[in-house]
């Protein structure tokens, strides 16, 4: 679309994706009409950093708010909260939206509307789970529980369901606090993104802190007695708990572009271009709510993470503005603390391999984070996927106790790029004594590839 | 070579470079007869940790010695230690050797030559220099400073001369042993290695230690007093000085193979191929005393560093041994920590930009290690360079308090393979709270540098 004067430009959503959408656009085109519509009371907050919130590392909701709705309006940028976007009509090319104060609804027309809505988190329908467990999927979410936490002295067993990030986050923050954290998930591991190996390293981590762990248990009830959560109740037993969190992870809200006609993929969110676009004329989507490529699976995948979101909204924006850009996909780049432990990992692991089709290899060791003849060395678990014929790195995780966070940086760099292992066993990288051994760790994974694969030449 | 039965092989040098090539030969040549002479007491020992030891936090220089002697001759490879090659005849294939304890001297006949003598301290012919000052660039040398600073009890002051990594690095250790350190060097800054709008950060980092920081001051002379090292004398003034180290880098160890024909190139250091092949036939070199190839400035560079002695080592045994690989070449990636502060860089810096003729551009900025709202976030200060035209990412430098070490490595992988702004500014990079923000700081640099070059796409 052209950035003809006065375009109108509505947002659905107000975080990370949808603001910076606005920020850009509004950088890109003096004269657009930009309208931002976010149910809740607050804009462009850091979801990450809510369970250092429950930790007490960070005092305030407000700290993890980047901007407040009225730097945005100081910007030029309208920005309404406690706006629920109800109903999109494409045809028409009108969002109709809800006041959420005064119940009153209006429409607002647009030339270009933004899909930037989020995912809002997993509550199975089990009896229980909605009326008496808590999420921290919102900063209001987290505040809810922070506060619980701080004025109710009769809190001492939480249960946490979920072994995912967030999940473990929390579990950690709740020990830290003194409380007795259990942490269930249905599956055999923590951390589905790990593959069993390394996962167990987090597992025990988590274990030494403190943290109960059930592992391959489901939840089938939250208990409650006079109002209050008494009991978690999983097929395997039933726990007490004052409080139980769900971190069951988050589903793409696409409810209002899907009634729009907007198709969804494979992942359960929306289908967008390199540019953003959805199938629907008019309507770009971006952040929690779209689904994206992954450039080694060549899968369509969902990754709610604000790095992706924050690209997605400048894309978007450039594209509005009638310029050039496209959003290349990722690879699953995450990363996450543990107690000590940095846990990393980046492409695919076996079981997305194996969907995927790939014939791969494997390799797996423990290293060091320091060089080993330096106090407290430390320990790095790697491993590392490679294609077999190509030798083309498909996949790393890391799980250490140091030089382990920014590391995956690299083999995240190797996997979006098509780099091989012949040629990553080749790299220059550093080395000095306190980050690693003379044989950095990805190196010496790449070079193990290369021998397991059969390739030349072997280091 | 093809690896006939009973190749005999002569290394001389038997650290990192030497050791490996020996290594790696023996499991690839089960037949060959594999000598290496070593004029020191070890073999295959950590240079790099030496600054550590002198600080306490290694207590044993033995600590620092990755595999013994015995070890190696247990692997069926024959060390002599204390022997020292003191003349190559290329035509008849001889190497004459001298035995530092009985005095002798004998030959050894070879089918391959692997030169990795590695490179010598600089001791400036002034007056004193050589008599009462110390270099710390062998285990041996480390220790007997470390042996004078245990058992001498009026050393109170200490000047270093060279303010590169391993001066840094000895100044801090002097500190924390609880002595003045005076670091001078006659440059205008510190680190030469690093831009100085980046070195002023290692500066301050330094000063703030206690460390007293002199530079533009050209080192005179080291004067003593019954023998006794008492005062350093520069061109703008006198230290007092107990105890003085010189840290002004190491030349290449060239002699033996230049007398033998082989070429030394602009570096100073001796010509390889990728194969790690001399001028000389017969001859190959590796580790400290070679010139590799600067793949971004294109020079011929000598970079005395384990990584790529190791590398190629093994490079060369595998010619050797008849196989097939080549050294691709370096990007100068480097790192180390002073006191809290990480310090990296890779590709060129400003300085070797220029040199190589390259038209660049420049972004710098300052960042935090951590997402901003955690407690402490830090200081990250990034400087990156990127080609005008084509955008290739030339280098990269980071001074900060946290997560910085091994992220060079991506600007590292982003270096060597040619990857430009365009593409690394769109990079799935890591994101959680603890390791920083949520646009990667590797990530906004390149966007900066898109923006700054009017490349397209303007993230």
């Amino acid at each position: 679309m052209s950035s003809e004067a006065g375009t109108r430009v509505v947002v659905i959503g107000g975080d990370a994706a949808g603001m910076s959408t606005a920020s850009q656009l509004r950088r890109l085109d003096h004269t657009a009409d930009i309208t931002v519509v976010e149910r809740g009371p607050y804009t462009s907050y850091s979801m990450c950093g809510i369970p250092y919130m429950l930790g007490g590392l960070i005092d305030e909701p407000g700290d993890l708010v980047v901007r407040r709705p009225q730097e945005f309006r100081d910007a030029g940028i309208g920005v309404r909260i406690r706006a629920e976007a109800v109903g999109i009509d494409a045809d028409e090319r009108v969002v109709r939206v809800g006041d959420s104060d005064t119940g009153e609804e209006y429409t607002l027309a647009y030339d270009a509307l933004v899909y930037a809505t989020g995912a809002h988190p997993v509550v199975p329908p089990l009896p229980g789970a909605r009326d008496h467990a808590r999420v921290v999927h919102t900063l209001d979410e987290g505040e809810r529980v922070r506060v619980e936490l701080d004025r109710r002295d009769d809190v001492r067993r939480v249960v946490v369901v979920g072994a995912g990030y967030i999940g473990m986050e929390v579990a950690e923050a709740l020990v830290r606090r003194g409380l007795e954290a259990t942490l269930i998930d249905m599956a055999d591991q923590v951390m589905a993104q790990l593959d069993p190996d390394m996962a167990v390293h987090v597992e025990t981590a988590l274990k030494d802190l403190g943290v109960q762990v059930r592992l391959g248990e489901a939840l089938e009830e939250v208990r409650a007695d006079d109002g209050r959560c008494r009991e978690v109740v999983t097929g395997a037993g039933a726990y007490p708990a004052d409080v139980v969190v769900l971190a069951l992870g988050a589903r793409p809200q696409v409810d209002l572009a899907r009634d729009a006609g907007c198709e969804v993929g494979e992942s359960g969110a929306l289908l967008v271009d390199g540019r953003m676009r959805t199938t629907v004329e008019g309507i770009w989507a971006v952040g929690d709510c779209v689904e994206s490529r992954h450039l080694v699976s060549g899968a369509g995948v969902n990754v709610q993470l604000g790095t992706h979101a924050n690209k997605q909204g400048k894309i978007a924006a450039i594209d509005i503005a009638g310029g050039e850009a496209s959003f290349p996909g990722l690879v699953g780049t995450a990363v996450t603390k543990v107690c000590d432990l940095e846990i990393a990992r980046t492409g695919v692991n076996e079981a997305e391999a194996r969907r995927a089709g790939l014939d791969y290899a494997t390799t797996s060791f423990t290293g060091t984070a320091t060089a080993g003849y330096m106090p407290d060395p430390g320990t790095v678990h790697v491993k590392m996927l490679a294609e077999r014929g190509s030798g083309r790195v498909l996949g790393a995780q890391l799980v250490g106790t140091g030089n382990v966070g920014k590391r995956i940086d690299t083999a995240a760099t190797w996997c979006q790029l098509g780099v091989t292992a012949q040629r990553a066993q080749l790299l220059d990288l550093s080395y000095a004594p306190p980050f690693g051994g003379v044989w950095d760790l990805l190196v010496v994974a790449a070079r193990r590839l290369v021998r397991e694969l059969g390739l030349s030449p072997v280091l």
